[in-house]
């Protein structure tokens, strides 16, 4: 039987907004099974604001995705046929180079074998102990440093990364205030998450309600967003304060000339730490995030959401939740059903 | 007999540019002193790009300069009297508040004694072994960490903190680009200093000039200036790079709002470290420093220079010199006669 895989691949490079037409689903025969290789039958897509980047030529930190080329992205599958004894059929993998298509061919050394563990399930390692988990992880704990009764500033805080960041900010005791966009998702972060504070930059002035719910100014900045928000971020930062740089998201669809934070003066002025990071940067640590994030989630002190949008089809469509906001947590596309489903 | 003092007092906060007006020069009778206190007879005042800043009341790291109040500065003088026996008449001390002004008056345990050294006049200790020194060895060993075969960017690279920046990253063993104005300040920090190249700003195409001279991208950018310089340096270093953000005196005299990098998403996706510091942040440690600087200058290692312009009369011309570049090295003014001189 000729199995068709049917893939998401780049047709042109998007202008701004990504539009119907930038990426084309195109169907081919999927090849047999070479020498050490295994075939992994897609059940989820992870969909993150990476995607945008990898779809642009602007600088960045892996090469983009060239024209022609299958859309990259994070996947996770169930082995259907295996010639690596290492990989059994019927694992749960994770592909190193993963891509928004229903089936990935590759060594049995290039994927990652994902646990069985009661209590979470396959979701929950394309989230909270993946790598938006890991993000938050190592962002806040290794650049953000937040102590005990600081206070930390989460934007995109409704987000998969944003949502994970303030809970382990309030696990280290800081006071958490997130920026998220809408009531209900700031009535979430707040009531079920337990963050000190939130600020619906869709309907406040972002500047006032930090001066009202940071009255000690802002010692740790995760940064998701870049633009006004940040500005004003930057603006309350204390002397000595961390900024975790971990996304620009609401620049990645700018045409046009970029423009920094208006005041950049500020990190001299305060003596501001500012890191970039990419959370690649951290794999030899990744097992240490898993423990305490597994751990955590296993107690119930730490929740997550995922958003699942259902068919490959619809990826192109599920993508652009990320820059509207028009979802909870973390974005996912299911594209086949889990085994035992 | 009673003194007179001469004091450079702030008369309105400069619009754009020092304008003459800005600052007037008042004099009054110099009090009797007190218990504990001694008078100081200024010898130099330092003139650096933070005088512009604490004339203005942009965010900063230190109250600014209220109006009326005497032009605050680094300063070094020697004590004409003393009620303090920790401090001997004829001490040469630097005043931990200096300001533009003939005499200062001060507890005596608000000075700090400076060691007389062959080979080490006064001024040596207002520049290479003083608070630029510092700021230059801070900046460059704790914060960007220059490794050997690294390529080390410096900004105002001929001025009192870039060339000493230049010099130890030498030292440490890394390749080095000075950016500087004008053809002299790009021979004598090549031909003099020993940097491996310079790129003349005012000349030259900085972007084009940083990509002939770091073939291998940038590791580290010791940041003076800010504006397009920073932007070309940005938009070429490399991944996991430092940027010791020291400065910004291209962005001092602007009037209305400031953009900060056109490339701040460099930041992000090299995962570049940028951190503001002010040398005083350092002061547990100065003594290490100093005595590292000494040594290396003692032993022909470090070189530098200082500008001296004559008569305290002269300062607010004097500070002008920083923002058009009209000098070399650190600037200073000579407010009355060394000792013996």
């Amino acid at each position: 039987m000729t199995r068709i895989n049917r893939q998401w691949r780049l047709r042109r490079r998007p202008e701004g907004d990504i539009a119907d037409g930038d990426l084309h689903l195109v169907e081919s025969p999927v090849p047999a099974l070479g020498a050490g290789e295994v075939l992994v039958r897609t059940l989820y897509l992870s969909l993150d604001p990476t995607n945008r980047i990898w779809m642009s030529d602007m600088d960045q930190y892996m090469p983009p995705v060239e024209i022609g080329e299958v859309m990259r992205g994070g996947a996770v599958g169930v082995v259907e046929e295996s010639a690596d004894p290492n990989v059994p059929v019927g694992a749960i993998v994770a592909p190193m180079l993963g891509g928004w298509q229903d089936w990935h061919l590759t060594p049995g050394g290039m994927v990652r074998q994902i646990p069985q563990v009661p209590g979470l399930p396959v979701t929950a390692f394309m989230s909270v102990v993946g790598l938006t988990g890991w993000t938050a992880y190592f962002g806040l704990l290794d650049i953000g440093q937040p102590r005990p009764g600081e206070t930390v500033v989460v934007s995109a805080a409704a987000g998969a990364v944003g949502s994970i960041v303030g809970q382990i900010a309030k696990l280290k005791g800081a006071r958490v205030v997130g920026i998220a966009g809408g009531a209900e998702k700031c009535r979430w972060i707040v009531d079920d998450l337990g963050f000190d504070a939130a600020i619906d930059y869709k309907h406040e002035d972002v500047g006032a309600a930090l001066d009202r719910h940071c009255p000690a100014g802002i010692d740790v900045n995760f940064e998701n967003v870049g633009g006004p928000i940040m500005d004003a971020v930057l603006a309350r930062m204390n002397n000595f304060s961390r900024m975790p740089l971990c996304g620009l998201i609401s620049t990645y669809n700018d045409t046009g000339a970029r423009t920094g934070p208006s005041n950049f003066q500020q990190i001299l002025m305060k003596r501001i730490l500012v890191k970039g990071f990419i959370v690649i940067d951290y794999m030899p640590r990744f097992e240490e995030a898993s423990r305490d994030l597994a751990t955590w989630v296993l107690e119930g002190k730490l929740k997550y959401k995922v958003h699942v949008d259902q068919g490959l089809e619809n990826a192109v469509q599920s993508v652009k939740r990320l820059f509207s906001g028009d979802h909870d947590g973390k974005l996912l596309v299911q594209v086949s059903p889990e085994p035992g489903a």
